[in-house]
């Protein structure tokens, strides 16, 4: 059954929630007295749209319904998840919960973006303290996972591992906090940083410019996939981290840092940082930004979803939680459905290439697994190469449209095997790709017969696809007229 | 000419230097009393070998000769750049230029890797203080780009720039700070996060790993590619900078931090974090996770460079200046040589099939390049789109290995043109790839003939490769038998 997650405050954070919950499949109900709010939650969702289904590859949910409400009792109707992104003022949350405590259902979780308030301070006085948590995303919400899930004492451990479940299965990494505190925890290390960073451009150090190109030519990347502590572990080396903490730790007495006191906050420091901002940036619009750091987020994450490390292990998990199509093996199988990622264009502005093989082999990965050449057999020393691609291109394919591929078994007999691959967007045939593998020995790198359970299933796949018409184009050269 | 550089002090730091002047062809000349120094210096050696060259899609130099030297005055001879990476110890650094000055010619530069120390007080009493200035890198030395230049009023204009041109060389990014503070920048901004993160961990807020996971699934994505204010830009949306500082500057008055003062570092201290960091990490050696982090950053900063963006961007700049081999058509065309990189490799340990055909689509579009079909003539709306591909896979390829590609023209006349591909490491045959290319318009995105001086080049191409023998499996049909 659907769910249903109601948002309460649209704008940039709220925005993100809503895409994130709809991209997953929820319906998604909101609340915003902003005239604005649809239009503005709109373009959060397309800058979404064009992003999150890349990061997947397996097919997404069908999206859920978008709907606007005027009442906030009518908008938590069936939400079993209620995200609060009103503006930063103590009182006008406090009166939003107040009210929403009369209308959501004893099992709804509330959950705050605040990134600056305490939870205990938004449970202040309610019926049911224990419904309400801080859950702080961070932006764009729909494509960074991490969620800082602050708890109380009055929420119970049931409401904290059910809020902790219901982040993970739309994507997210909830990191729960220990003891709340001002800003949590993130927002501690930001701010720190955006101080000191305030300090070295008032007193003419460095500009906007050159210290976020310190940032992302240095240590961003180092952060970006270790964070800080592991990082400084492998910089610690052998001697590990009790010897690195005992070489640098005295280090925080030296007079490294400003931060002792607070930089005056004048409007010359105002303008000094948006007229290098301007300078820096001005050429891109913020919807041009916005684009471009998506599609960066994306690539990087893909990166790491390769080496299947950090935010990249946290998609290869939600992959598998989403799940393969059902194996039907009376007909052509589907073997790959999913979204075309920006990583995948070429500077024609469509798929490239190389992708369409790249798809292929993820059709043939699963057609090997259906087989049971799974990651298990593959431990054991067997596993088929590509001898052999006959790959025809029919029609292009652009960012983020929805594409499959069926698998027809032509031949598997003994060591061999001959997949036809049809790609398709809708009912659009966009490409062919017919590939000749060889079951090998990882050990001697040679053609070895695979094992008889795998084979059997082989062939019992192959006698189902011999009762299939012939693929238009099978066994066919290359010709030039 | 090869050029020379000297490394006096070895370790992670000087040993990252090394590997980077000699990955880039430059001879290195080695200074370090430390016995265990070449040892060492080997195995940052080790580890850029097998992801520098990844991060590059044309031919790198081959690399310059690694010697060690007993003497301080031998080392430094005819090296045009000497980076000193010592320990932090002022004395032992002044010492160490002193006999420098003795030994070095006029010309050469000599960078500090000091994280602590101001240029001044390095140049303090030297004959020549204005050849001495400080080159500031990140590690691992050998991936990440980033060098802060911190110069005195003793170095000359011309200087400063050499420094700079050179450091673009070896493929980094040098930024020159305004004025010489004690920790430069980033360690100023590394400080204050340090900082707060060991208050966290000491208050029992939150553990090494959480802080980490925080970063690595949050905003140190950001950072690795947007930095902090263009982070924030985007974040304060239309409103602008100006915007985005009035609604947070406040901020900066709250109680959001500890660190107006030093946390006590106790004992206890030292071992909570060593402990919660043996948690997190201690299931992988150093050696691992030292080459977990190089195939992040390579993953990462590749997906980037797709995007060309940032730490991206400066790799495609890099890869302009290292330039294509010569074109002779008298036979087949080299258009292709790279280093198989990290993010090629398949579950099988080897360069997965797409990879294949990426590299020649690569090899394809460089020969387009080569009859004239660049990125001017893509923007007057035509270009190549392929239609068919044949691709056999004869022979493994592995984790930096260096391929090469030979191009020959089979038929180029009107719309058509037919490419024959044949993969090499060293004179081994890897993979061969046939492709059937059409010249398109871009915007009806049907065929239509090319300009006329392209068709012209093409057919001289083809009529030249025509006096070639015929590869062999030309237009072959795959068949199973």
């Amino acid at each position: 059954m659907t769910k249903t997650a109601a948002i309460i405050g649209g704008g940039v954070i709220g925005g993100g929630w809503a895409a994130r919950f709809l991209l997953m499949g929820w319906n998604v109900r909101v609340f915003d007295p902003d005239p604005e709010a649809e239009r503005k939650i709109g373009e959060v969702l397309a800058n979404a749209r064009r992003s999150l289904p890349g990061l997947s590859d397996v097919s997404m949910p069908e999206e859920g319904a978008l709907s606007f409400h005027d009442d906030l009792a009518d908008t938590v109707q069936g939400a079993i998840w209620v995200q609060e992104s009103v503006p930063e003022r103590l009182e006008l949350k406090q009166k939003v919960y107040g009210a929403l405590m009369q209308a959501v259902g004893e099992d709804t979780i509330v959950g705050s973006s605040t990134s600056g308030f305490k939870p205990s301070e938004l449970q202040e006085g309610l019926t049911r303290p224990g419904q309400v948590l801080v859950t702080h995303p961070f932006n764009p919400v729909y494509l960074l996972p991490v969620v800082e899930v602050v708890p109380t004492a009055a929420n119970s451990a049931e409401i904290r591992s059910r809020a902790s479940e219901i982040l993970t299965e739309i994507g997210m990494k909830p990191v729960e906090i220990k003891k709340e505190i001002d800003a949590h925890v993130a927002d501690r290390l930001l701010e720190a940083v955006w101080r000191e960073a305030l300090w070295l451009v008032s007193d003419g150090i460095a500009t906007t410019e050159e210290i976020d190109d310190i940032m992302r030519f240095g240590f961003g990347l180092r952060w970006a996939q270790m964070g800080l502590f592991e990082t400084y572990r492998v910089a610690g080396g052998e001697a590990g981290m009790k010897h690195f903490m005992a070489q640098f730790g005295p280090c925080l007495k030296w007079p490294w840092t400003k931060l002792m006191d607070v930089p005056e906050f004048t409007d010359e420091l105002v303008d000094l940082i948006a007229g290098q901002s301007d300078a820096q940036s001005g050429h891109m619009t913020i919807r041009e930004l916005e684009r471009a750091r998506d599609d960066n987020l994306v690539a990087m994450m893909r990166g790491l979803k390769a080496r299947d490390w950090g935010a990249g292990a946290l998609l290869n998990e939600q992959d598998k939680r989403l799940g393969q199509p059902e194996v039907d093996i009376a007909g052509p199988i589907t073997t790959l459905a999913t979204a075309i990622p920006v990583d995948w264009l070429d500077y024609n502005g469509h798929m490239t290439e190389s992708r369409y093989l790249d798809a292929f082999a993820r059709s043939t990965d699963r057609f090997m697994e259906i087989i049971g050449c799974d990651a298990d057999y593959i431990a054991t020393g067997g596993s088929y190469f590509t001898a052999e691609t006959h790959i025809r291109h029919i029609d292009e394919a652009h960012l983020g449209q929805r594409i499959r591929v069926e698998t027809q078994c032509l031949l598997g007999k003994g060591k061999k095997m001959h997949l036809f691959h049809s790609m398709y967007e809708g009912e659009r045939l966009l490409a062919t790709g017919e590939h000749i593998l060889l079951h090998v020995s990882l050990e001697t790198r040679r053609p070895s017969p695979p094992a008889e359970k795998i084979e059997l299933r082989l062939v019992e796949i192959a006698e189902a696809h011999a009762k299939q018409p012939q693929p238009e184009g099978v066994g066919r050269a290359i010709k030039v007229s």
